[in-house]
Formats: structure tokens, sequence, C-alpha cells
């Protein structure tokens, strides 16, 4: 459904073409300070507008309905709405009995049984992730002094990103792209056995980013042509310091105090400047599909401020339940 | 936690070497069959025994407390248990204050402030999942006649799996591994928008099996090196079956209605027959562990239908949440 | 928490001196009919402006800004806000050390830190019910043709309530009332054990509606004068009906088919125009307050649609589940 | 359905003439002693024995089966088994078509198509609430020093009990009840707007024991004669308390720090000694059913414990998230 955590609780709702897209927050201390602009540095990271991503452009200046009085939370459910309006929509009625491939037009036809709104992608548009951001905005100040750090590593298997951009562009092609997170300052001990490790909360909110097709913790994949002898982090010290890292910080789906990181793979948009082969929903006829519209080249680009939020949103919600569940004082007890 | 699920919810209960293990599962529809014999063939598959699995021999026979009735679910809460009987604890007293590396032991002290129970493992262990498996078991027949199979597709960098096990016992060494999973006549529409994509629910129990360190759907990480039309899947008819399945199944976290298709990344496991170095938890002294016991050399072995049980078990509670909110029919409204 | 229901989810949030009120429904079946006109009618009843209610007049029009698309429901996350305008928050200011005797003005205050706004009662406030009318009007939709309908029976004690409230006006002070909520037609087998009896969920949201203070099913408090023989409702059809109907329609919290039947107690406000004793939070000196502000002489005439509505709320979830975990087909089902 | 909390979560499990019933609880702090013989007490107050209570003896002696290490919570899931030993199902196989009066019987066949487990109530039947007690025996460690005590103040209309219990069992009848509960040394500030009020979640759980037809808190229904001026409690110090107690310690669903009082209505039992009415479910012919088997005449006498435990319960889930959402220290932010 479209809440995610259990004690910070996040909701996200709009659509890519209606009113407004925004994000609802549950559960959230009062007493944070949130002032509007400690909202503009992710926002503006995340948003459109260098080569490769689309010409779109939407101010994302947050709205502020509920839950925040005199700049500070108040415990009390936090409305957080964006405005979309540069809309064009014309497009959209006519492909709409055309599904887009890769995209989730046709599972909505159907799972929706037609009453989607399917203007812009509706609600499965990259843009419901603003919300996520703004969420992850408030989510960083619950777990500061830790800190978060996405970077995008590679484009189109190449480095050199800005070359492989370039490349795209040339080709009128999408590319994909792998985003790396690092989070520094955990405490030891977040994560709830046996279905809330780390790394289950984590990929759970991150497939939740339309794009994501792959996600690994440490070495990952690389770990499968491991031994153990090689894998294995030596610990050198009682609070827990390793000499390797290929766990990426993480014993038993618990935080172990070292670097907590992961990498997700983002596939290639699907709407490019080509010609798209696909059906008539009705007729069943094969039809060219020119989708026009306005795309992102390399949706990568715009993932490390989304990445970084969503792992906010996981660890904040993790400290909260860890101050909840400590153990307990044996001066606490009878008997 | 130690629940998943929203309608079709299971509880994971137990220690490695406390009395026993088990599932309760709750929100199961009333009028499954489930005579005993029907776990067998996936407890059998997930057990040691061969080559490169540990030596503990556990029978692992469910016995159902509640909730089945002359062989049929009843709709109650159904408690399956698992006897633990072939246990030695004595090396967990010896070695609980110089934690394995790899392992728990070390967040799991820190967590619980020293209370977890910690012999083999407790509930960190891997023998957990005997419960996944006995709950996969009533999922499947829920999802009837959708198809799932996992298979164990290379170990450690190997496509010849007896060849590489036979290298890591040559060893002394423990390997890692990739397991596929695919499921088959899935209906279209399997997936909750925004947070409950079936990538997010399938990795979210896939990370709570205690080994993996990544996922990949479809095409996987090898998208990112693709353009987006080589990575589109074109729909070539209307029941929305696709030429190629890079998506591995899945759009916009909805199903498709093609093959669904993903990869884990199973790790090595910890503890080998080679000396481990480690500290002594009080004293902070290096130690060198030989740990003894009785370990997989390669747990990859045994995840393949754990894997299925998962997947199940998601698909399971997806497809009660589809039924609930089918299109609501015009006729049943006023105005 | 600010969420309730497990399928049919609604979310409510805003404060009463805020930007705004409103409610989001997560949850709701695709295709339902929700033309703005709809939640006229329980939204007016709703409203104050008849002798022995508040002066403060809202408009109440509802702004949907999410999940509806041509008039229908699209499946994704509706979010309905509700504007403050008629604001007079001066008081508040005024009387912000001195709470309110009957308020939640304390105890927010503790709770929170300080950090609640404390205009109007903050999230405290009736004003929040507005949002469970209107996702009522949503509910009310789904469980048709079931039809649910509250009246008020009583007030300060009195079957004649006009008079009643010409008293409590003339004294200057105000009075409680017995609200009754009857649901007709509703299918047998609503309610789901253990937990979530249909007295269990009626009554959580029954709750969280201010100033209720007691809640009874069927013969209620009465029952416990009855003997088992006077109690029992025998039952004189296959079809469920009983002779009497004492259980008011619930056995074993499972609708029975029979007439949903339950009466609530509501308080007398605690704002009156009288002068109310305190204390100063910080001094601990007593204070003789006058409260002043606009506020209903007896609630208990604004709550029969609000419980009509979280009645509603309620059975649409139960409605929604009961779909989901309908009795397995037995030729669904391999041996 | 059969889960109950947020954190500290609780699962129902079991049939009343199944092979045990039992309680999984699930969010339990680390480190709380729980030696078997703390459940003693407790446990024996539920059982039957006294006159008016069922000639069925179970020795109700729990087995911890789980999440418990060296007599201490360990912080994994903790299974308490209570087997069945006492069971006489013969009646159950005569009756199963003629459904008992007053009983979860019909609806239970209808919810469940038939394949319920009908022996002794199945699952709706008050054996299940030994589970509860034994929760609460841990939930009453958490919320300590706070003390609850429940007792039965009225039975048959009558204060006098004894009286009233040998008046029943003269007119082989059987009679109900009301319990009043007390809670004294809450902290301010439990309970968690807006749906999760105290009243909300003591009330939730209160209707999940089987029998109970109302509650009210504080003044309860009488607070409906009352006025504003009346009902108010004047606030007399800055620590909260208050001249009288009408609100029953709670303002705003919030705990403020005054005695928790509330009142239950207990139903008197369905089965008895008298020839019961009622109708064949297949051939719809009017029956006469001497039920026979074995009984309460009245429960009411043996819910104080359970009532107790279930407010414990709740107390001991709200204490912890209270920990996890304390007001945020500004020394702790950036800005």
């Amino acid at each position: 459904m479209n809440t995610f955590g259990r004690l910070f609780r996040i909701n996200i709702l709009g659509e890519s073409h209606g009113d407004c897209v925004g994000v609802l927050i549950d559960g959230c201390p009062p007493g944070i300070s949130v002032p509007l602009e400690i909202f503009t540095v992710d926002l503006e990271r995340r948003k459109s507008g260098t080569p490769g991503t689309t010409k779109r452009k939407e101010e994302d200046l947050p709205t502020i309905k509920s839950g925040v009085f005199k700049e500070k939370t108040t415990g009390a459910p936090i409305l957080i709405l964006f405005e979309n309006k540069d809309i064009d929509s014309s497009v959209y009625e006519r492909i709409k009995d055309t599904p887009r491939p890769g995209h989730a037009d046709f599972v909505a036809f159907k799972k929706y049984g037609g009453f989607n709104d399917y203007r812009g992608g509706g609600i499965f548009s990259g843009r419901l992730t603003v919300g996520l951001v703004a969420a992850g905005v408030i989510a960083k100040k619950i777990i500061f002094p830790a800190k978060i750090e996405a970077k995008l590593i590679e484009v189109g298997g190449l480095k050199n990103i800005d070359e492989a951009i370039t490349l795209a562009l040339e080709n009128r092609d999408s590319v994909g792209g792998i985003v790396e997170c690092r989070a520094q300052g955990l405490p030891i001990g977040l994560g709830e056995p046996f279905f809330d490790s780390v790394e289950s909360l984590i990929s759970h909110i991150v497939f939740s980013i339309p794009g994501i097709k792959g996600i690994e913790f440490g070495a990952g994949f690389a770990c499968t042509n491991m031994t153990g002898s090689e894998f294995n982090d030596v610990i050198i010290d009682r609070e827990g310091h390793t000499r390797t890292n290929n766990a990426g910080g993480i014993n038993g789906g618990i935080t172990n105090g070292n670097e907590l990181v992961f990498r997700v793979a983002v596939k290639p948009p699907s709407s490019t400047q080509k010609v798209l082969e696909t059906i008539h929903i009705k007729t069943n006829e094969k039809v060219d599909l020119e989708v026009g519209g306005r795309h992102d080249v390399c949706i990568a680009l715009r993932i490390p401020p989304i990445l970084e939020a969503v792992t906010a949103i996981v660890l904040a919600d993790l400290m909260l339940i860890a101050q909840a569940l400590i153990p307990f004082k044996q001066q606490s007890q009878k008997t």
C-alpha cells in the first residue's frame, strides 16, 4: 500500500498530472526544527535541468499543511504538498490505449479496470519521489549526527558519467546506471529480526522508487566469488570495528557500527526519442508509438538524493524502535 | 519485527538451540487441504545431508498445533512447530565472549544487552527458515495453479556446482552462490503501489533469510549496461505477453503476466574449519577462534526451497489483497 | 497513531486553527463514483448552526487533491482537504498556560513537551471529525446497499431534546447525550476474530471521536440485569434471523445478519460560559478562567453523522477483508 | 485478525478443544525476569472452580517455548502454550447442525464455510483468554510500578455477589455482571491521537473478550445526565491532579496522571441448564436443544484477571511508544 514504516510512517500521495503530489508523515517526534529552507538543497538536487534530465520544470516548493507550528514539528501528522504546475497531458489522451513498453501503463489499466489516472503515469510516476525527498529531510534530522551520502558511480557501463550521457543524447537513446549509498556514524543495533533486517527495510523502500532493478549490500553479488575466509570481516576491537567491510556494515540484519554501504541498479528509462513498438489494447493491432512528451535520458542522475532520503526514513524508524525496546533495567523489576 | 504480510501474515519464532522453531500463520483462508504429507517434499529439499551441508541432523517433522481441523485450514491461526533435537550447545558457552566474525554474535550482544540466546545463533540462525518453508507450502496452495521454481545456478563463480563444492571441501573453506527463482502462471496485477511493489515485498522477505547480500529482478544489474531500446520489452498482444523479459515480469512494481524472474546472491558461510581472528568482548584482547561445531560449507545449496517459499508467501498475500480490491462494479452503486 | 483500518485505511490530519483539516484514504477500490455533491448531505448534518452548537462557521467544502479522476476513485490514495477559514485564535494565546479543565490542554502540553499547536485544541479538536465524515461518505458507497442511521435519543437525561437544549442555554451550561446507531442489510460474517471483532473495531474508532465516554451494543449494560434465558436471542430460521436482538446483531464478534445496534455516551462539552477553575502551569497558582471563544453547548447534537461515518468505515474495511478471505474452493486445490 | 498492538504485539492462537491454546508475544524488551512462577497467581484467579464456574478443569500450566533464556526475555518472540487436557467434545458432534442461540456457532459456520473447528466454540471460546492472562503478566512487569486492579462490582443487578450466584444456581439460569478496572501510578501522556486514544485501545481489546457488551470510562453513561460544570474535573496543581475524576483519568484520549477507571458489562452466558430453542441449519426445522456440557453460570466471575491483563497489554505498548516518541532535544539538532 501507500504507507511505509512502523513508528515513523510515511504515506505517499498524488499523481504526476493531478493537482499535486505529496507526503503525509505520522509518528514524527515533536520539537524538530523544520524551517522551509531546510528542504531546498535536497529538492534542488532531485530536480531536472541538467543534461540528460526531462524538460518538465517544476518549482518543487513544499507547502506544509499540518503538523508544524512555529517552525517545529508538533507530534501531529505532517502533510507536505507540492503543486503540479508544468503539466502537458495532451499526449496521454492520444496514447492511452497503446501501452508504452516498459511502463506501468498496461498493468495499471488491467489492475484498476481502466479507472487509473493514466496521465503522466499517474501514481507510477517518478514525480512521486519528491515526497520521499521531503520526508527524508526530516528523517535526516532524526538520525543526526549520522550522515548519508549517495552518488552515481556508473552510467551505461562507464565510470565517466558525463561521457556516457553525451553518448546517450547523441544516440537519442536512454541509459541506466549504478548509484552507491553510504551511511556513517550509525549506532550498533539498528534492525529488527526476523523480518525487519536493515537490508529488508532498505530494499523494500528502494524498490518502490520507479526504475530500480537490483540492490546489493557490501560486497554484494561479488561475494558469491569469494571464500568465507576472504569475505569474513575480522573484528578488531570491542567497539566492533572490522578490518574489511564486505558485510556493508550489517550482520544478521543489524547495523554493526561500520559504514553502511549498498548499491542499486537503475534501468534505462523506457520512453525515448525512438519509435516504440506496442499493441492497441482494444483492437490488438500492432502500433508504432512516438511518445513525444518530456523524459529523462538517464533517471539514475536524479536518484542519489532519493536514495539518501529513503535510507534516512528507514534508519529514523529503526532508531525510534530501538529507543523503545532498550534492554530492561534490573532495578525496574520486582522479584 | 517477527511478522510479515498484510492479510496472509506469518510470524516466525524459536531459536536454533531452544525447544523448537516454528511459524504462526494468520489470515489463511479456510478450507485449504493441508495433510501433513504435503510438507514433506519442501522440508526434505531444505534439509542438510548432501556434501557441503552441516552434519546437524534434524528430522524436521512439523506438528500442527492449531488452525487445522479434519486436515483443512479453519480460518484460525495456524501454529506449526518443529522440535529441536540434535542440539550440541557446548561450543557456544566456550565462545560466547568472542564474537565470530561475519555472524550476528557481536550485534546481538550489543542490541539485546547480553540477554540474547547466543546458542547456535539464537533467532539469527538459518534454522529459523524451516518455518518459512512450512508456511510456503500452504502459500503455494493459495497461488495454485501458479508455479514457482528456484535453483542454484552458480557456486563460487562456477556453473558446475558439484565441482565448486568439491573444491571448497578440499580447501576447508566456504563458498557463496547465486540462486535464481522463477514463477509462472501469475495473474496480471499483483503488487500494491506505492510501497508494496512485487520487488519491494519479495526483497523484504528475501533479505530476512540469513546470508543474502543482493537481489536483482529480470536483467538486474546488467540493465545498467543496456540502452532503453535494448531493455524495453515489446508488448506483442493484449494479454501483455512481451517479446523479451528484461523486466522480469514486473512493470511499475506490478506483475505483467510474464514469467517472474529474480536472482539472489548468497554469501559464503562465516564459520569455517579455519582459525578465525576476533577479539574478546570484555578484555578487548585479540583471540584466535576455532569454532568447531557443525556448519554448512555452502548455504546456497539449501536456499532454493526457502526462496520458493518466501516468494509464495508474498504472492499469496498479494492475491488475497487483489481479490479484496477489485474494481468496483457500476451496478453496485447508487447515482 | 493517526491511521485506522487494515485494507480501507484512513489517515486523519490537520489542526483546528491550522491551514486545514483532512483525511487521506488508502486502499479504496477503483471505480467508485464520488462526485463532489455526494459529500454535501453528511457534511451539512455535521455542521454547527442550530441552537446549541458553536458560532464558528466553516463552509466545509471538500477539495479532493488526489485519487479521483473523472469523478471516480482510481485506486490511488485519496486526499480530501477542508480549509480552515473562520479562525479566531486570540483567546488561545491568552490561556495557553492555564489548561482548561476537561480539555486535552494539560496532557498535550506534557506529552509533546510544549511543541503542540494549542490553538483551538490543535489535533484534539472536534473539527478533525470533518475528515471522518468525508471518508464515511465513500465507505457508505462500498457497503451499499447496507444502510446506517444514527440519531440522538437523549440529552441531559431527557428524551425531549429541544427542551433539554433550551434548558441548557438558559443555564449557560453544557449538556451530554446518548446517540444510537443502527445498520441494516449487513451480510453475515463481518468481523475478524480474535481481536478484530465488530465491537472492537467500532469502539476503537468511536472512542477517537472527542467527547465519547461509553459505548454499548444491543442490550448493553442492561444485559447485566438479565438472565441467560432472557438475553439469548432465539434463532428462528436458517438465515439467522432472531426473535429478539439483545446481541445487537453480533455474535462472537461477527455480524449475524440482524440489525447492528449500539449506543454511545457523549459528555457535556468542557468549555462553558461559566468561570472555570484551573491552575497556571508554570506558577502553580489557582486561576479563574473565562474561556470565551465559541463552543457547542451540546456536541451530541453533531455526533450522528460522525457515528454513521465511522461505522461505515469499519464495515467497509471488514467487507473488503471478508472478500479476500472467502472459504477456499475445493476445485482450486490439488489434493 | 489475531494480533494486537504496535510494538508490544500479542498473537492469540488455539482452539477450545484442540491441542492447545496460547499466545505469541513480539516486541517484548529483553532482560525482563519471567520465571514460571510469576504466572501462577493470575492464572489461578482466572480458573474455574468456585461456585458459578464451569466444571471443566484445566491445570493451565504455561510452557514457554521460545523467547526466554535463563529465565529472562531475550528480545525474540515469546511463545507460551497451554495444553488442553480435560476435553469432552462428544456433545459438539451431536449439536453441530443446531447452532446454540447467543453463541458464535451460526456465524462461524457461515463465515468459514463450515470449515471452522466447532468443538467447544473453537477459537471463539473463552478458553482463549488464558493466553491473554499470560501476556498480561509480562505486560504488568513492563508498566511496573504502575498497578492495575479489577473487581466484580455487581452480578445480576445485585451488589451482593454471593447472593446473586446462589440465586442463579437455584434458577438453573445464568447471570451477567459488571467488572470495574482501575490503574494507578500511570505517567501522564500515554495514548496516541487521533485513533489510538487510551479508550480506543482498551475498548478494542476488551471487546475481544467473549461476552462483553458495553464499556464506559470514568463517569461513563452517567455523564449524559450531568452538566459541564458538574462533569469538569478541576485541575488543582501543575502535576495535573484533579478534584474529581469524572474523566476516568483520560483527557483527549491521553492519560492525565489520575487514576484510570473503566467498567465493562458482561452478558449472562448463553449455555444454561434450560432447554434452548433453535433451528436445524440444513433442514430449517425448529429444534429444542439440551446443550449439556460444562458451562459457567456467570462468566463475569472470571473476567477480573483478564481485564487487568488486557489493560496491562495496552499500557505496556503505549509506554514503549511514548519512550520512542519523546520530544526532540534541541541540542541534538543542527540549526
